[in-house]
């Protein structure tokens, strides 16, 4: 292997939890992936360690100016026993992004992935098979010099850390109610929309919880400037079936890249299926329902893979889509994505990569 | 007193740095305040103890979807050895604001302001006292449940860390180079803009990096939408003498409330010079320049206190401002706040909060 990474193997492994009852992101593995920066060093000393708690000077940046940055991807078991990861590479290169819009220092994209390899090989017996379960995997980098001020950081953590999860939403694929935010605003032109950054999340939470509270399970968003057009869904990527045409948000600045929304891309178009990522305003989509065009709507992201939506609220106009159910394009979406990600489908598209 | 912390003393006292070489936000003093707030039980466990790492599980949300807020006052020590805030039941205030959108628990502002009272006592010795240096308070609070998932954290942590400092800019009144960023945003209505959340702070470091490279120290943003109304300086809110009027941004969603801010205005008011809380666009600007009519600007915030700009760049317009020295109205201002706070002059706005 080109990169050595040490290992101190955790002499007090933890009883794996019941597939039957996982939940997300609530349980970690026996170990993690560290590795360091220092402005003039560079990235150093890449470890796998026990799990356990980081030790941070309270003055750390991350604390105060939440210079961070997140990833997320999962790993499965295939029923003959191979460990896959989904289109690792892509993360890697996202990681690099987010980076640079966060004045955070550029990773190797190979050691990115081989770093992920080496931790999940030594946790493997950690990835649950159930149906709908996965190995969760967060690289994270956060920025950890300690001094009050606002400039980036001289020093970072880059770190991995596992998560045995059973599905996002606990329905499954049972489609959701989403409510169009038009009060509060996840992004716009000159932010950090596009990039994995924990403020984007910080910020979108009051507007889920005020969603919720009107009876809501998620948002949809629309753009800042304007507010007319359709971005996301709560953190998803937002698509919408209008007539024969598959459309979602064009990536220009305020859409995170999602690599299920581009991988849904790349099914529908080889499925002879058409797909457009251009501007949508809500108003569209209000006419297209009103005119009996508007056939289905899903979210995509990583943790749900596909998240069919059954309602959607805009001001007074509540649209029922396909009568509240899952669509036929959702539903193969979900199938052949899941597949591919499980090894029960054949990879055509070269998109799995194996644990070895 | 009303509130009881448990108090632990450090053992290890440091050496205090020498205030002829203090610089902002690098050293800290013996001690530090936490509290802790569980979801059901509230905040608890009020303490003051060593200053030292904090012990976190690396999926705290904090470090994911930066679920985090701070505050920023400072404690001067008065000639005659009084130990003076300046106004910190409005960083109270505020606290709450942020924690508001930010979907962190309301803490009791008596609490906030006691906490702060009885950490400074303990590290009174810490108040440097040479000409334009401080005690800076920073009062923070974290989100530290350890899950990963989008949705608020129920465990907190309200920490108060205390430095030593001298001047934030070591130029100290020297007018400063700005540049007028038309390429990223820092807020937008909707957003988190007036909320003083790390979010907020991790997006302006690239446009500020751009500037830098630039030749100049800090830039001036403009709106989200319009991209034409003047908001604020890097981190500071900007304040224009146009004429005989002192013009700065309203607060109307994408402004930060500065307490300074505030200051600026009730001192204006009260020495009878017109003073206006309104939008501006950076045209009017531009046109009051070749109009002859743009006299000073500066900057307002609690680390410089005020910050005379010198140059202001939009586009291929060059402004010179008051021939690049800093203003009457500026010096005035900055004499006026910073002898108030240090008790050299007579605290007539009933201002100054004493530490006994």
């Amino acid at each position: 292997m080109k990169y050595e990474f040490s290992i101190t193997k955790n002499p007090n492994p933890k009883k794996k939890p019941d597939p039957d009852t996982l939940r997300f992101g609530t349980e970690f593995t026996d170990h993690m992936f560290i590795m360091d920066y220092q402005e003039g060093e560079g990235w150093h000393d890449g470890r796998i360690v026990p799990y356990g708690p980081l030790s941070l000077d309270p003055a750390a940046v991350v604390f105060h100016y939440a210079q961070e940055m997140f990833e997320g991807l999962k790993a499965y078991k295939s029923e003959d026993g191979r460990v896959l990861l989904f289109r690792p590479y892509m993360n890697a290169q996202r990681t690099n992004r987010t980076n640079d819009r966060l004045c955070i220092p550029q990773i190797d994209e190979d050691l990115f992935v081989e770093a992920i390899k080496a931790l999940v090989k030594i946790d493997a017996d950690w990835i649950p098979q159930k149906e709908g379960t996965a190995l969760y995997i967060r690289p994270f980098i956060i920025a950890d010099e300690a001094f009050l001020g606002v400039r980036r950081s001289n020093h970072y953590k880059f770190i991995i850390i596992l998560s045995p999860v059973g599905p996002y939403y606990v329905g499954g694929l049972t489609p959701t109610k989403l409510y169009v935010e038009d009060k509060y605003v996840r992004a716009t032109d000159g932010g950090t929309g596009e990039a994995k950054c924990g403020g984007n999340y910080a910020a979108s939470l009051k507007a889920q919880e005020e969603a919720h509270a009107k009876g809501y399970e998620q948002i949809l968003w629309l753009d800042g400037v304007h507010r007319k057009y359709v971005e996301e869904v709560g953190t998803s990527n937002a698509f919408f079936v209008i007539g024969d045409e598959v459309v979602t948000a064009p990536l220009d600045g305020t859409i995170l890249p999602g690599i299920t929304r581009n991988s849904v891309i790349a099914i529908l178009k080889k499925k002879g299926i058409k797909v457009a990522e251009r501007k949508t305003t809500i108003d569209e989509i209000v006419q297209a329902y009103k005119d009996g065009k508007f056939k289905e709507m899903f979210a995509s992201g990583t943790a749900a893979v596909i998240s069919p939506v059954g309602e959607l609220r805009y001001k007074d106009e509540d649209m029922i889509i396909n009568n509240g159910e899952i669509g036929p394009i959702a539903q193969e979406l979900y199938d052949t994505i899941y597949g591919i990600q499980t090894g029960k489908l054949p990879d055509d598209m070269g998109w799995t990569v194996e644990v070895k």
